[in-house]
């Protein structure tokens, strides 16, 4: 519907737009999005335009576009991911406090692993994931345990393509992988020490939803550290959640 | 851009589409979206394809539609919403702890107050505010501190509108509204007895970001509650969020 001259669609230029926005550039000028999403300058003018009256855009008062609350409002208000977060936070909360590492939870998400909440703990070390942040499946914990129970097909894509390193601990063979998410699959627990980083030991369990692994929920430990504690109180937090999954199934 | 023959864009249909979606309805066939969007059938699933292409939709294995995860995530990623709630989070676990009943943190959108985050506490009553709900700004204790700090015009348009009566403490009166507001500007705090509900006081302090009040704190207590720890322990968590928010100011 309604499709340019370079063939694309109105929702893909608008999810162009979308995709400029990081962590780290939550306000730019329209003529920097509009390089960025590589639209000429006059769609990108009118675009902008059209996302700011909408609200899925705001301008502040140096004339800067940001994301809308509007947008928030709607991508969340009706979201699968609201649910998820709000049945795990308790129990998230609950691990942290006994663990004190950074506690995540993280869903499937077009072959990567998509963090979907993180609770920081002030004395736990440096880490890479963050709330809609990525990581390759096959290089962070979590990412392993939503793999071991992905679909055949997700796992054939990720088996056969490049595994680039990302600390010195990442599987980056295929056979090495395979054999990695054979034993998640019998054991049912992820533990991967220098998968993302060197010093840190990432464990994992999974959360089911009506037989579903739906979710992997992780703490990244100091490497010294004997993950038998983290994964007990992971086991615990897993098991809460599905018992709070169950309750609000729609 | 590319308006259809009624007028409206493909990003003001997109939006009705989305706005189909809520807590109560996170799954819909396409024909139920285009009946609650209003757009014509063979429009609606058009623009649902597209959507669905994008990732903005997803469907689900009964080819009932949901919004997708990666809607949640360009939603949230470069948002400033992200930003504060990230900057909240800890400051609002000790309240809660501290306190033991629901604590939200809320901003003011389109005259309401939209909720960002709630922490629920087990033990706490019955609660209205959830994430990425909407009240009142005169009817809620977040609202009324929003409100009090909020533009000139904003104001004006709510003492001038209707103002429904929630509870039977709610200020239903523009008189009473502005003196109530007057006094949340000298004081720093809401003390909102039956406001929102008979049985509850909702309590709440500002906010501030780069010294605007950007959002408001607040907990919901039993009526017979002294609000004077939950204000101290609010006013505390303020401070730390307003620490947290000078460190990473974009």
């Amino acid at each position: 519907m309604a499709n340019s001259p370079s063939g694309d669609s109105v929702v893909q230029r608008v999810v162009r737009v979308l995709e400029t926005f990081t962590p780290e550039r939550t306000a730019q000028r329209a003529s920097e999005i509009g390089r960025r999403a590589a639209l000429p300058s006059s769609t990108a003018h009118r675009l902008i335009e059209e996302l700011v009256s909408a609200g899925l855009l705001e301008r502040d008062e140096d004339q800067r576009v940001r994301l809308g609350l509007r947008l928030w409002e709607l991508a969340l208000r009706g979201s699968t991911v609201l649910r998820l977060r709000q049945a795990a936070l308790p129990a998230m909360e609950r691990v942290q406090a006994a663990v004190r590492q950074h506690t995540h939870l993280a869903v499937l998400e077009q072959d990567e692993a998509l963090f979907v909440e993180r609770l920081s703990h002030p004395e736990a070390g440096a880490n890479i994931a963050r709330v809609a942040g990525r990581l390759p499946l096959h290089a962070s914990s979590a990412g392993l345990m939503l793999l071991a129970f992905a679909a055949p097909e997700v796992r054939a894509r990720v088996l056969t393509a490049p595994l680039p390193r990302l600390g010195p601990g990442t599987p980056t063979q295929p056979e090495q992988l395979r054999r990695t998410l054979t034993e998640i699959r019998r054991t049912g627990q992820v533990v991967a020490p220098g998968s993302v980083e060197g010093v840190s030991t990432g464990v994992a369990v999974p959360v089911r939803d009506a037989g579903t692994v739906v979710a992997a929920l992780s703490v990244i430990l100091p490497r010294i550290t004997d993950p038998a504690p983290a994964l007990a109180a992971l086991r615990a937090a897993a098991g809460e959640i599905e018992a709070e999954l169950r309750e609000t199934r729609a």
